[in-house]
């Protein structure tokens, strides 16, 4: 067996998992932010897509900004985070699409401002998880819908035996995850790690 | 007239004054993040509050967490995001609070999760803007049901004319802002900063 990495370290120690395939890691990614240990992780993804010509990171209010913000200040590039709904100081000149959410069982229409996303820009996609992939997928419609190229997706934590990741890969998306989970068991506590 | 600031030169170069007093900065604060840039606002909050004894950063989703994470990066503390619902992961066990928005004309009942905010917390609450005040005294009233203290505020742009600030700065809140608008001028553009 494979040494495991840091993410998966930290996952072993401070995540919790929940019955209905949830998997709780709010004590440092998405609700209290342990931004060292991010940082860390931005440093990875750096690595991960330095042969990529990136101009630009996407991800998505509110768990993806944390991560991105902390991938991008070692990249030298901004974020653009996609909204989840039209606020009243928004332009209405936006791509907008809808994805389905595993986690709080609704559709959101999201949106990014055009004037922020454009054929010129080479986008890395970056977010905390990724379980069935729709949000991967949103992401990647409005980057098209720009006409935007998109270089690869960085996932912190993603859901392997939900499947999402391997359709995004047979498709031939630059998909890296940190973690992937293989199995996991609410009842035992236990989690196995793809190699 | 002292020199500009580098928030205030920004908010000059890239800011657009909206009808109904509203300023936005999207291409660099709260949808696209200038990340080298905010990172540098992040250098200044830590000198800002350099004689405070911070633990912890709190802020509110979304537009917060860009900030306050390039805040956290240089103070080496985590960040703890106040969120707008709760989600079906989200623990029953939460201090909650209710935040009117100013620019969505609505009243958001926000959470923090009672594992991650507590009486040995020292907090420096950060927030890209402040208008009325509602959002920083939602974070500050959930600060108090924790027993935490409230080593100060840090603002990226106050809306100085809307007097929320003022409110709090006589209450004796340890409020620093790097950019207070004193008025501003849709017709004419012109935005005009308190020194």
């Amino acid at each position: 067996m494979a040494e495991l990495n840091l993410l998966q370290k930290k996952i072993l120690a401070d995540g919790v998992i929940k019955s209905g395939d949830v998997l709780k890691v709010d004590s440092f990614l998405n609700h209290q932010i342990d931004v060292p240990f991010l940082s860390e992780l931005g440093r990875q993804f750096k690595r991960l897509f330095a042969n990529r010509p990136v101009n630009k990171i996407l991800t998505i209010e509110a768990s993806g900004i944390g991560v991105a913000c902390l991938t991008a200040v070692h990249m030298g590039v901004p974020v653009l985070f996609a909204k989840k709904s039209a606020g009243s100081n928004m332009d209405a000149d936006v791509y907008a699409t809808e994805i389905k959410s595993f986690t709080h069982h609704n559709v959101n229409r999201v949106i990014v401002s055009k004037k922020y996303l454009n054929a010129a820009d080479h986008v890395l996609i970056i977010d905390d998880f990724l379980a069935n992939g729709c949000a991967i997928e949103g992401l990647m419609d409005l980057a098209g819908q720009a006409g935007a190229t998109v270089e690869g997706v960085g996932i912190c934590i993603e859901k392997g035996f939900q499947g999402g990741g391997d359709a995004l890969r047979k498709k031939g998306v630059n998909l890296k995850s940190l973690a992937i989970i293989e199995k996991m068991d609410a009842g035992t506590g236990t989690i196995v790690f793809r190699e």
